[in-house]
């Protein structure tokens, strides 16, 4: 933003590294001092910048929900929202609140609330020469993530298994449960690997030498940055064909995509096959960050135009009694539904 | 506030009690329904206020800190907050990143926090015609309110032990672990007697029937409204000369304040001496509803001439370096103290 001539400052915790004008409230990141009651920190954070709000042309939060709160019809300049993902679903009773006063982006053309209305979809970038482009496709499959049901590491390996194509699975057990039940009984240390969380050049070089990354969603996966690291890595995509993914993988150019597990064992065989330059040039051109400001700056542009978003349609509003809590799903955290809550307009 | 002619508009749950206009973003209390978000809906309830506050004279707070840091800097109309206590050190950080916006009141001179300056100090009051006055004092000594050490259950215990007089114990378990060692151990159903959480008549009963109301605080009082209650019913308070107690009290004649145990101890025989109606009379005089409003209004009349506080001065500043974490206290939630955070001004 700074390199395209905008005057930008950023409110972000002490320790943050850019090169601007920086506004702090805290010296480190929350989650650095366990004892910084993260609330009353996120409430001083935002009203230091509400302090100042009538100083700026416009105002882009990356900070979830609560900062629309703040500007809920006040004389704050025009106000963007990106959202990265609805947490749960409470948090759209906030989106709907706010949808007045904030501007939409989503990080995916799937991802987006059929309740809202959006300015844009501002896809995540990457700088792809920080990735080292390999040209020879790996022996192995990978899974990079976190070992949740919803990125399907359970699907991958099987799918490994049924394909008598090796597996490496690196990433962190978010949900313990799911780990000891369905993925620890599975590893051999051979067909199926566990390297545990994967950093730096170590990341990138399993990046880089897998035939593919394996990436078998049962949630509709919202964008999906490891799939763009992994192509600008030259390495193709297997994955669902859900969420986001086919809005970032080119279907039989930088990766399979598939409907089931049984697609996918029979995708295995023609991976090798795919381009895998086309898979670094795919990343180049529409998810590098030059693409991403782009977008944000159109973004930008309409919003100081418009000032204020459009009052939502009777479509939007009637798509509001969202169906989170009705969705039968195993091993996922949705609280459990108010009794009292309503999504009325 | 209504009776006195002003126009109330009050912002609360649904289910809230309130002849005016209730302006209200969930239907019930948000501890009726366990499965809302708090953090969600404190932030929609606060924005919704703040949506409509240029349409208001004066903003008087009294949700804690949170609505605070949604006025800060802000064109809405003066705002006053009362403090209804601290309820841990981080809390002080937003008071006093907030002191430049709102005027505070404090339910007490003993509750003042020296980093801050106050506006007034806003007694609580009660209606004392909704608790019966009698004339005869009883023969039992009443603690009432939470079990813990703060409130000093075990003290007041001990006290009625050496001066052989029984006592009734009415409250709830609000620390277990003090509970079960400290207090349960000393329960007997005769010279110490367990009643569990009593309300409505018999609460009215089991106050005006007490030869005193014990209340041997170990960390002071902000404010103490049994203190009012149990002096409505023309029973006298056997208290700590600590916090609020002396501002509620009047020593030797609605009460007895110690500094000790012993002292205590000495005290309890000259209870029944004291003047049951004065006890009562006291209460009418100072604790009413109207003195309440009485002070309020005179507290918004500051308020909206001077529009925003003075600055905080340099003793203010100067004392703002707490010292929370450092009091050794037995039995208490202080929370682990940030390695970061600084109170500087």
């Amino acid at each position: 933003m700074r390199a395209r001539g905008l005057d930008v400052t950023l409110f972000a915790s002490g320790d943050s590294q850019f090169a601007g004008p920086l506004r702090s409230v805290v010296p480190v990141a929350l989650n650095e001092d366990p004892a910084l009651d993260g609330n009353i920190f996120d409430a001083l954070h935002i009203g230091a910048l509400f302090e100042h709000a009538d100083t700026f042309d416009l105002i882009h939060n990356n900070f979830d929900w609560k900062p629309m709160t703040y500007a809920l019809g006040r004389s704050s300049p025009p106000f963007v929202t990106t959202i990265h993902g609805f947490s749960q679903p409470q948090i759209l009773a906030a989106y709907y609140a706010c949808a007045q006063r904030s501007f939409f982006c989503s990080i995916s053309d799937a991802d987006r609330d059929p309740g809202l209305s959006y300015l844009a979809t501002t896809y995540n970038g990457i700088d792809a020469t920080s990735f080292t482009f390999r040209e020879k496709a790996g022996d192995y499959l990978l899974f990079l993530g976190r070992f949740h049901p919803e990125k399907g590491t359970h699907l991958a390996i099987e799918i490994a298994r049924k394909a008598g194509v090796r597996i490496k699975l690196a990433g962190i057990q978010h949900d313990e449960t799911y780990f000891r039940e369905l993925i620890a009984p599975q590893i051999d240390g051979d067909a199926v690997q566990l390297l545990g969380e994967v950093r730096g050049a170590a990341r990138d070089e399993l990046l880089g030498n897998a035939l593919a990354l394996v990436h078998m969603t049962t949630r509709p996966e919202r964008f999906g940055l490891t799939l763009i690291e992994a192509m600008a890595c030259g390495t193709p995509i297997l994955g669902a064909q859900m969420g986001s993914i086919p809005e970032i993988v080119r279907d039989g150019i930088t990766g399979i995509l598939c409907r089931s597990v049984a697609e996918a064992v029979e995708a295995v065989p023609r991976l090798a096959a795919l381009d895998r330059a086309a898979c670094r040039a795919h990343v180049a051109a529409h998810f590098s960050i030059e693409r991403m400001v782009d977008r944000y700056l159109d973004a930008y542009r309409i919003a100081l135009q418009k000032r204020l978003p459009d009052p939502p349609t009777p479509a939007h509003l009637g798509a509001r009694a969202h169906d989170w809590w009705d969705r039968p799903m195993a091993y996922t955290d949705i609280p459990p539904r108010p009794r009292t809550l309503r999504f009325d307009s």
